[in-house]
């Protein structure tokens, strides 16, 4: 029962008997033949059956999806016939014989893309039949191959973490595991490995990695999960270049290796504050241009109110668009915090529309800054700098998918985001926290404005590794020095007293011999999405949960006896 | 602060200057001299610091478990102070650089095997930098390189199935997870992949492996652990013969990478009839012998009544044994459900001691079975077959533990036991049950025993891979054609609605279209502790839990807010 090959691989059995295994994607009859196209993970080729060959009778129990097995010789079509590729091949059989019969499937396979999603979910096993399916997968499988080939040579650990831990009040939510054996005591699942990684690098291990499965119980978004998975590593006796220089031949090693593509290294680098200032975003999609103008200086103090005051006025280069767009524009810039969205339309020497009759003498200041071209349109976003920026970024997105930008430039194209603030204000509880995470190092020069009035300014050692506009990986120094870690706590109100409560372990590790240490984590589910080209992280995990949370093919979550929750000694609450 | 290499990779340097970066192993003065042991997880260097050197003031501050960072010339010491390998070096530091400051260890780490276990895990951080715990780790890293590199070549894809799935009434107790967004819900944690590896099949991956975590909620032995790792692995269109080539394969591969070991291909295979009637164990140690003689025939309807009428009398060789240590195998015997644990020591042509009025003339028979030798001890277990032998099987083992027997044979010997039965007779609930899971496939040649009286003798195509006397993998062939799954459930007593109730969704995917296929998952723990030489799982394992089930340095698991309950819908149940 051994096959040849598989179907991919049958280029040098050309004029050769060879035997095939798969399933039948298709039987069509034809002028009292039998024609089967044959399918596993690797390829489709086409089986014909001759009505007088013992293959037939066999032949002809065949129906969509069974599992067959063919013997017969594999040869080049008629010149008319042939398809490319595999195309260009048939197999004229010469035996058949059923593995497997199969229910008539619950959809058509090549009509899947058509197909809601909670069939597809439900039926997931006929779904991943699907080549889209089985080459974003095997795309996934081979990453996972090149990464731990890469670390390994250069020396990393790969550890793996407790998947049964402790909750922390920090963070995101936890799902909670009852113990049986502690009574009325609880386990957590991982939100991430960020504090075993840590105390990897206190122990000596000196370079870690593990594609690490975590869990948050967050409200799901179109492209989250609750469980995903972390390509997390940790790095000792290293600074951010270090680190970055590590990540970016990874990076490049994975490509090359699972796509064939080369990225250019080094990856550019855009401060924060670069970021946003010229792309409203801390994850800029650079496949393309678009770069905001500063235009805060030109209208201040100028006739036009709402500019005049304004703490930051930025304005991006769209080409023509009609009425219709600029509205659609206006509406996504107000979703995402503008009061609005100003625009001009350039005739000649001056501009048109919007608000051109605030304009006046500013028209070849306005022209010279931005280089907008005759009948090009320039849209305006203004206000507190986050706000405007932050909307101006959603525009200058919304214009790239209606204008397909994305296509003029590299299919990959990798950066750093770099020199993120230290910390955050929160408006609504007037007080200070982390922007990473408590751990995270500061930049040195900026050790000294903790707990000033400019503690704001201090710069994190903090990284992001950012793919075509997506968050691929985050990462950062880390505090190795207990005095840094007790500023940093005080910056952001915690007290000694809470700090022992959360992490005294921790901090205990901490002054245990500490050495300096780095490093970073990538969102596998979403770099594997983006190198597939698939639109949803759902289409890179075997079986994804749909977004209430739910296994649709398992039936999970589901309810349980109640002498199974006593066991371990809980109680479903009333009402629910 | 870069280094030049890790300390164990210096040889090339030899008087160079080199940069070295780890903790203080040990400090000593002497003489006006400072000598520090620098340690990383590649080896310790003895650093001299000269009292007039620049380096002096900064070595001084230092104390055990400090980082720190060491400039200076790397020389080989005097020929009379040379130890071997690194021992033969020094560097005579020329900078010093104290780059962490450690509180003193809660324990000294050389002295960590003396150490109670639940401080080690307290202060698993410390406990971890021991050279013994980072070779262990690092071999396991290896190991998962190897595995990764050789089933990537072998055409497998890498797939990671569900964390939170669905709670099933069948084998160990579940893990529970309540749904926040599903009130009333429950996730299950996985404790196998084995249902999702046969629906990967079942969609045509064609092969498939992953280092997966499973978890199971048993009361705690000393060698398990609540989440524990498998090497879980599935082919399509094969034969049980075809995973075993393959398995053997990787094996010698994982073997060969990791220790440099080479196993001799292929393994030995041994029916489960064969190793319990030979060796009393369905994982026997075959690094030596102690074979079973067989002698229920001998004293069939004879005069010693005991094994007159058992169905099975076995024996075994043992040197000369101490009424001390007879005593000691007894309780070995019983502890293992033997009635007792008859003996007789040889003296010339006959025998002494224990049952030797029984022998009467049967001594040259009994002689010629076992080729006991002059003062040798045969040592007898009798009555119920696999009683007899399970027990016989357990004093094999504690004779190779008193006499060091297995040092006499291979580091490491593999083999396969093979053959087990498809079903297990539970006397106490008077039911048959399965003896692997209900998936396992029979031996097509016994499929008609199924519903008949014989059903006990029908063969499974179920292995298990055996190290050293652990079972350190198992797997089968599956059912693949949905009329055998049903001969199978009925032969347990599963009805149809039972069936649906518990597997539904599997077995609708069971008739869309399986492939023969089969597999095995490794118990990667236990097969990584066996080739550290390590006496413990734990050992290998980064962070484990205690024997309740706690991670003792985190603490975990904990009590939670009443708050955080109520969001995911439970409560603890009163008086808990």
């Amino acid at each position: 029962m051994k096959r040849t090959a598989l179907i991919g691989q049958l280029a040098p059995y050309s004029d050769q008997t060879v035997t095939l295994q798969g399933w039948v994607n298709r039987r069509r009859d034809l002028g009292g033949l039998i024609f089967i196209e044959l399918r596993d993970r690797s390829g489709v080729v086409q089986v014909q059956v001759e009505p007088d060959s013992a293959a037939f009778a066999e032949a002809d129990q065949l129906r969509a999806e069974y599992v067959a097995e063919v013997e017969g010789r594999f040869q080049l079509r008629p010149e008319s016939q042939r398809k490319g590729g595999l195309g260009d091949y048939e197999v004229i059989a010469a035996r058949v014989k059923v593995l497997n019969a199969a229910k008539t499937p619950a959809f058509e396979l090549d009509k899947g893309d058509q197909v809601a999603e909670d069939i597809r979910l439900k039926y997931r096993y006929l779904d991943l039949r699907r080549p889209e399916m089985q080459r974003a997968l095997m795309l996934r499988s081979k990453a996972v191959a090149a990464v731990t080939a890469f670390l390994e040579a250069e020396g990393f650990v790969q550890v793996e973490t407790p998947m049964l831990t402790r909750s922390t009040p920090e963070g995101a939510r936890d799902f909670l595991v009852p113990s049986r054996l502690s009574a009325g005591e609880f386990y957590a699942l991982p939100q991430s490995p960020q504090l075993f990684k840590q105390l990897l690098m206190i122990a000596g291990f000196d370079r870690y990695y593990q594609l690490a499965r975590c869990f948050r119980d967050e409200d799901l978004r179109a492209d989250r999960q609750p469980d995903f998975t972390q390509l997390d590593m940790e790095m000792s006796f290293v600074e951010q270049d270090d680190v970055l220089e590590l990540q970016e031949r990874l990076m490049a090693h994975v490509f090359r290796e699972v796509l064939g593509v080369e990225l250019p290294l080094p990856f550019p680098r855009l401060s924060y504050q670069d970021a946003m200032d010229r792309y409203g975003s801390d994850k800029p999609d650079l496949r393309f241009g678009l770069e905001f103008a500063e235009m805060t200086d030109l209208f201040a103090g100028g006739g036009f109110k709402a500019f005049a005051s304004a703490a930051s006025v930025k304005a991006i280069v769209a080409p023509e668009l009609t009425r219709k767009q600029i509205d659609e524009l206006e509406r996504v810039a107000k979703q995402n915090g503008a009061g609005g969205l100003a625009w001009l339309r350039r005739e000649g020497k001056g501009f048109t529309g919007g608000i051109s009759k605030f304009v006046g003498d500013l028209a070849p200041e306005l022209i010279a800054r931005t280089g907008v071209p005759e009948g090009g349109t320039l849209l305006f976003a203004a206000g507190e700098w986050k706000k405007a920026v932050s909307a101006l970024g959603a525009v200058r997105l919304a214009l790239r998918d209606l204008f397909g930008l994305a296509a003029a430039g590299p299919a990959f194209h990798v950066s750093w985001v770099v020199d993120f603030p230290q910390l955050d204000y929160d408006e609504d509880s007037a007080s200070w926290t982390y922007m990473h995470h408590p751990f995270t190092a500061p930049h040195p020069d900026d050790v000294a404005l903790f707990g000033t009035a400019r503690q704001g300014e201090i710069r994190a050692q903090a990284y992001d590794l950012v793919l075509n506009g997506f968050e691929v990986g985050g990462g950062s120094v880390r505090i190795h020095d207990p005095e840094v870690q007790a500023k940093m706590f005080a910056a952001i109100g915690m007290s000694d007293a809470d700090a022992r409560e959360k992490f005294g372990f921790f901090l205990d590790a901490l002054a245990s011999g500490t050495p300096p240490h780095g490093g970073i984590a990538w969102g596998f589910d979403r770099l594997i999405m983006v190198m597939a080209g698939a639109a949803s992280i759902r289409e890179v995990i075997a079986f994804p949960k749909n977004n209430r949370g739910a296994d649709l093919m398992a039936g999970a979550p589901s309810v349980v006896d109640a002498p199974q929750l006593a066991e371990v000694g809980v109680a479903v609450l009333a009402g629910e």
